[in-house]
């Protein structure tokens, strides 16, 4: 039988009851025949604790020893998780990112994965142990430890199965799969059973939290299938995986949205070249992540109208670094609204639809919401709206492309 | 300047205030222009909280997993450091066991340290960092994580001190040195300026708790001066370094007392070779350490009675283990005394000086004190004692040897 990566979050670890758990299910696979790499989280609010401690000592604590840092958070679980293992009598090692060889650059706090030798892992195997991998963490080439970013433990898991040639990376979490749209908001929400990893990554970084974007990008790249299921239950779950014919079939898979938006206008600019570049070059500069960007060009063709969108984090930060420059830019005035959210249909049918992105507007018109900003992909419709219409919008939306109901046409 | 190697214990790092006060330490030695490595140990209570979570979950937790989760306490404190250290303008570098090279043997919990490469401390202080070393910890050959056992930062420090030639190795704690007798049980305490290495080498294994025995021989073997002091105060120390003829005008230099000692005796056993190996041997399996042994011979010379002490925590099982022999060593009873304690005095001096034994046996007759056993070695005399009346003998040895003052001759 083949080799498979499970991941478990750390809500699913989050006790010494939910360990003894989690062995449990691992020892189920294990005794099937499988070979078995587990990568955990640290325990719920173990890595918030650790980073609240640093903020507390320091006014802002040194990325590389901030790595050393929170890196104990996966080191304690693997620990733990193997001492439950082999009480159950299943032979297990716990592997930190130094042991097995988890290359990445040295961006501490986010690193990003090189490589990753497989052969402690193949060791680990053969000796028929179950390796308990830290998640989060890895190495560079002057041995520094470094994390991977909020998320990470899925990037180390798909990148895990990818380097193994894993048949399935299962990632274990608090919910039993990706929904249509969020189940708070929408009861109507479905789950589904299979996604393609283009719809997955727009979904992650449109706003659905339950895989980090990054460890999709891997998926995909390696076409490794992620199964996204429930640590406490057996039924559910589902599938990333390669788009198919099947998968066309749905126009839109889901509805995504991202509350964390805020909008600034900047009015009347002189529409030359390097316009742009004044203005987000010293906002990329301040660490200012920019989402959307819309420039209208005035009845006059002389000047712009130019808005973007930053997380609502980042908002007074940037609405400072941008009033500095409106003198320069020669703007008439910049107008800033905190209370914007960004509203999202996904699907790989879009490719072949027409009118959806039509559609989505006139459905939004109907009940009233003005549209504020919009922005397209292939595969995925962004609108940006008040933020106080979002779970309406949503709501319209589902019912609209009918997703309560699986493989509709338009 | 030179390198000096300075070591923290958990009371001395264990909270962020005091954290904060160890780099304004650290920070002040750098800045008088030495070479400097901090070896510093979890925050107190963290290790036990660890070794708690372990035993909650596990009934008896993988040693090599054990040493995973345990290292976690160290490795959190020197970053934290490293933090501070950088907020104070001073370079600095946290380094873990298998970063810098600490090579060990794979006796998880209790491993001792091969060798420690010196390369990557040495490039540290070449680009001018303080390096901030996690103590306790080490790496064997094939990159598992190992642990040194109680106290075994002592040792980390110490030996860097070793393999760096370091001028000094400084051990910071909470109390500000060596006393002549604990100063909690005789207010007449004096604190040693100096103490040769085989003194400090008996002191600490008969119960002074000052440093760990291993590092004091670490220390002996490669000539490493350690200088004990505390933490939050500039004054005091004691600087345990080799034996000169100054020493030797010391007869006594110090009591040291133990009170976690049981004793068994075994009565009557047959007087013929091989029966000591019956005895100890069970007991060594079972990992129960022997201290003192003393065999008499009957009057009829064919028996003898055979008694040696254990630790209180030991007692019960080796008790169990001697009465399931006693049939075998054709014993006639095996009695036990778990209210003993053991009543030392230590010196260089001894050596050359005669009477010092006969002047401790008749001090404690003198109040009367049974003496129950008696160990020797070249510079310590040892007696057991009822367990209640240990605070009165030390009192009684300390006005004998008249160890209020400095340089006493007999």
């Amino acid at each position: 039988m083949g080799i498979i990566v499970q991941k478990y979050g750390g809500t699913s670890v989050g006790s010494l009851e939910k360990i003894k758990f989690v062995a449990n299910k691992v020892a189920k696979r294990y005794r099937e025949g499988h070979d078995i790499a587990v990568v955990v989280s640290a325990m719920s609010g173990e890595t918030d604790k650790l980073i609240r401690l640093a903020k507390d000592l320091s006014p802002s604590p040194d990325p590389r020893e901030m790595d050393v840092l929170v890196s104990t958070g996966e080191q304690v679980t693997i620990a733990l998780l193997s001492m439950a293992l082999k009480d159950l009598g299943v032979p297990a090692r716990s592997l930190l990112g130094f042991q097995i060889g988890i290359r990445t650059d040295d961006a501490f706090m986010k690193a990003r994965i090189i490589d990753i030798d497989t052969s402690v892992l193949r060791e680990t195997f053969a000796a028929k142990e179950v390796a308990v991998v830290a998640g989060f963490q890895g190495i560079t080439d002057t041995r520094d430890i470094t994390t991977l970013g909020r998320g990470g433990s899925d990037t180390s898991a798909v990148a895990l199965a990818a380097v193994l040639g894993a048949e399935l990376c299962e990632i274990y979490t608090d919910v039993d799969g990706v929904y249509t749209c969020d189940p708070n908001i929408c009861d109507k929400a479905r789950r589904l059973d299979r996604i393609s990893y283009d719809e997955m990554l727009e979904m992650a970084s449109l706003g659905a939290k339950v895989l980090q974007t990054r460890s999709v990008e891997f998926a995909k790249k390696y076409n490794v299938p992620i199964l996204v299921k429930s640590t406490f239950t057996d039924e559910g779950g589902t599938l990333t995986t390669q788009e198919d014919s099947e998968m066309e079939k749905e126009i839109v898979s889901g509805i995504t949205y991202d509350k964390n938006e805020a909008k600034i206008t900047i009015l009347g600019v002189q529409d030359k070249p390097g316009i742009a570049a004044m203005i987000f070059t010293p906002l990329s500069e301040s660490n200012i992540n920019v989402d959307m960007i819309i420039q209208n060009v005035s009845a006059d063709g002389k000047h712009a109208d130019l808005s973007f969108t930053v997380t609502k984090t980042d908002y007074e930060k940037a609405m400072s670094i941008v009033k500095q420059l409106s003198g320069e830019l020669g703007a008439r005035d910049v107008v800033g609204d905190p209370s914007i959210a960004k509203l999202s249909i996904v699907g790989v049918g879009m490719r072949s639809h027409a009118g959806v992105a039509s559609k989505m507007f006139s459905s939004l018109s109907r009940v009233g919401i003005n549209i504020q900003m919009i922005s397209t992909s292939e595969i995925k419709v962004s609108c940006v709206i008040d933020e106080k219409f979002i779970e309406l919008g949503v709501r319209v939306l589902h019912e609209a492309f009918e997703l309560e109901r699986s493989r509709t046409a338009l």
